[in-house]
């Protein structure tokens, strides 16, 4: 490895390459709380044919070569597990065009998805794809993850709003693959199959995407139960009542009780609650539906009170800044966590939920749920207090994936099988399948060259 | 040839087999007018290990296998062009499961898209994809070809409500892929790459799909203006203007003209209109909605009259009878027309549709547009009187693919390429990328057995 490493540094000299200490112990660790693994060289390429060429030296020398975001992934896709090259793609960060008339934008992989958003919604535009992460994640590193986000619920995730990609191939080849309208069937549809291959089949270089009109009037509030049992049987009314608010957001009791006097008061007997949001063109409309969906949401007289509903933009970003806390007031509570990302049909959450519980329960560990209720996605994360408790985490996951898929489930909605969970996609999908993947891959990228050692189980 | 079939004919035996020359005269001709393209027999298996069993025989005995749905494709996709097998998947005919609390149903291949859509109808439930054949084509024919329609405005595509698929593979295997929750991204987008694939990379055998909730109030208008250039600019008002109408249909002059005294008073002076439909929540909101995208449709002044308002079912039903007569009424002019599916950006879509009628005019033939406007999906029609007219056409066709594609556009937006578009690929997409769809599609089907000769360019 060192002679070809060596070899490889000589043929990428033209480019931006790091290996000092700092910098590869920044790329050998991401969100997903996976371990640190170290690259040997950090590339940061300018330009499309910078990309290239990194591919083109590392199949020449036979590098791995593992394509990097704002390592702000949950599920260690973009760490260099067999060392070589991690590709950054940071520097590819220019929002190319905008085009308000089409609605459709071309961004570089390194933009990050929260300028993205600001940037459009200047000239009236929206973008609705919002992961927790939009400050710092990229949309290259959306676009290989598929990610989702609240929003998810009416406007779909990454991969509804990719119409076309420039993409490096393993070999260094160049494709333009999709098109630049809103509808399209020419060919295979090779922006789905790239669209959340986890940095596994290549690279995107340019993106294309799909734009919405901003919705003019957005209205939110906090409906509180008194457990998940209730709450997801509001959920379930509010879906089957026509309309579709844009988001409809869980708190189980742990994560209410983890973000409590953080500038919400929830009512007293409050064991969960949703946060709804509703949008429309006007503000009439937007309260009209807020108002509808939250009758919905009390029909069966399991609410307590009327809610929260937020006045304002102020009051808006209060209830959502809560939802954002979540995840580090849960980490709070006992030094760790494992945020997971399961999704199971709708009809059988608050089963998902109490099923989950009841794994931390037998084996003494704190499982708190929340997420993206209206779409049964759920990030119910494991709280332990250290590497010593690992082994239990270890079960208490396996164990939540079982539950998943025997309620006829996803091991994952919008994280991706990464490092973390490779070893659990046997217990979704047919070995057969799982086979037939592994060969796909192969034909993608015959060296494995490319981010290998993710998504599939080792033999 | 002979030997080889003899022999398949042989391992059918236990199969519903048919080659009367009315069976292989049927299954050679579709709706593209492409010809007729005679099979050898037309087998019609009655579940998914017989799907399996016709695979196998055909790979095994090297015999080329077609597969059909109802024969309602535009770009030849389901003609057995060498002959061999036609697979019709009639018989697998059944709704396995609707489950309105998960938002999901589960169907077979050859169940018509309106006799599904009535079924989740009649339960308070809403499939949006509504191609102008939803009486008479599959929803096997719709995954295959990735069907839109008028709806596909606001609703998207067939390939947004397929999420799972049984999956018949050339060489007979058969993989479960995707997932029956609302969200999912455990491996590659398997359904992604599939849906669309226009029979040649496997067969599905069941389908689950998405639903969304009924929504409860539909208010549907007619907009006429002077030209298309007034109409066009009236579909960019609407759409910067916040919300999305679910359709928003465009008829040029040559349209309105053909459909004319048959329901509907067009005002004098009326070069082009809009079918413009919204759905909402409730008859307020619906007709709130319709008046604020009607002011916005006249914002410019150029709207001829207040339009027409259809007040109930009814007159709703009478306006898009109108839209569904255009295109049998066009052929009924000269006697024969081809019609096209191209996709522009918005913004071009006057120009697009004036250099269209140009093309027409040089050559000396009648062209007409019609479409989903919103899109920019236009169903530009070549009218002609006959066989001896074929050369021009075929030049006009040409020359409107590459205008299309000059404009930033796709030469296909919803029929797919299959046949009649194949030799025009290579105008839209680079040389590289149609060389990688063709190994990924012997990757897939190293005989080359399943639908051959679509899709790709002749060598």
């Amino acid at each position: 490895m060192n002679e070809r490493l060596a070899r490889l540094r000589r043929a990428l000299e033209s480019l931006e390459v790091k290996d000092d200490r700092a910098t590869l112990a920044a790329y050998g660790r991401d969100e997903s709380g996976a371990g640190e693994f170290l690259p040997a060289l950090v590339v940061f390429p300018r330009t499309s044919s910078e990309v290239q060429a990194v591919m083109r030296a590392c199949s020449t020398h036979d590098v791995p070569v593992t394509p990097v975001g704002a390592r702000s992934g949950k599920s260690g896709g973009a760490l260099p597990v067999r060392g070589g090259v991690s590709l950054s793609l940071e520097r590819l960060d220019r929002i190319l065009e905008v085009r308000p008339a089409d609605l459709i934008a071309t961004v570089q992989p390194g933009v990050i998805l929260e300028t993205f958003q600001k940037a459009v919604e200047e000239v009236g535009l929206f973008y609705p794809p919002d992961p927790n992460s939009a400050a710092v994640c990229t949309l290259g590193g959306n676009v290989a993850e598929n990610a989702g986000g609240p929003r998810a619920l009416k406007y779909g995730v990454t991969r509804d709003y990719v119409l076309g990609l420039e993409w490096v191939l393993p070999s260094g080849e160049l494709l333009k693959v999709g098109r630049r309208t809103l509808k399209g069937v020419a060919g295979y549809d090779l922006v789905g199959l790239f669209v959340g291959s986890e940095g596994t089949l290549g690279v995107a270089t340019e993106i294309t995407l799909k734009l919405l009109p901003r919705p003019p009037a957005v209205m939110t509030a906090l409906l509180a139960y008194p457990s998940v049992v209730e709450a997801a049987d509001a959920v379930s009314q509010v879906l089957m009542g026509g309309g579709l608010p844009r988001c409809l957001e869980l708190l189980d009791d742990v994560a209410i009780a983890a973000v409590s006097g953080r500038g919400i008061d929830f009512p007293s007997g409050c064991g969960a609650c949703l946060i709804v949001e509703v949008d429309g063109p006007s503000e009439e409309f937007a309260l009209a539906e807020l108002d509808r969906v939250s009758r919905l949401a009390a029909s069966r007289g399991a609410a307590l009170g009327p809610g929260i509903v937020a006045m304002d933009r102020d009051q808006r970003e209060r209830l959502w800044a809560i939802r954002r806390l979540v995840s580090e007031s849960l980490r709070a509570i006992k030094g760790f966590k494992f945020s997971e990302d399961v999704v199971v049909p709708r009809s059988r959450m608050a089963e998902a939920i109490a099923r989950f519980k009841g794994v931390g329960h037998d084996l003494g560990l704190l499982v708190a749920t929340y997420g993206h209720a209206g779409d049964g996605n759920l990030h119910t994360n494991v709280l332990y207090g250290g590497e010593h408790e690992r082994p239990l985490v270890d079960r208490a996951l396996e164990a939540i994936m079982r539950i998943t898929v025997d309620l006829g489930g996803t091991i994952t909605g919008e994280h991706g099988v990464g490092l973390t969970k490779r070893q659990f996609l046997s217990i979704e999908q047919q070995k057969a399948v799982i086979d037939w993947q592994r060969r796909l891959k192969v034909f993608v990228d015959p060296q494995v060259i490319l981010n290998p050692g993710k998504m599939f189980p080792e033999d």
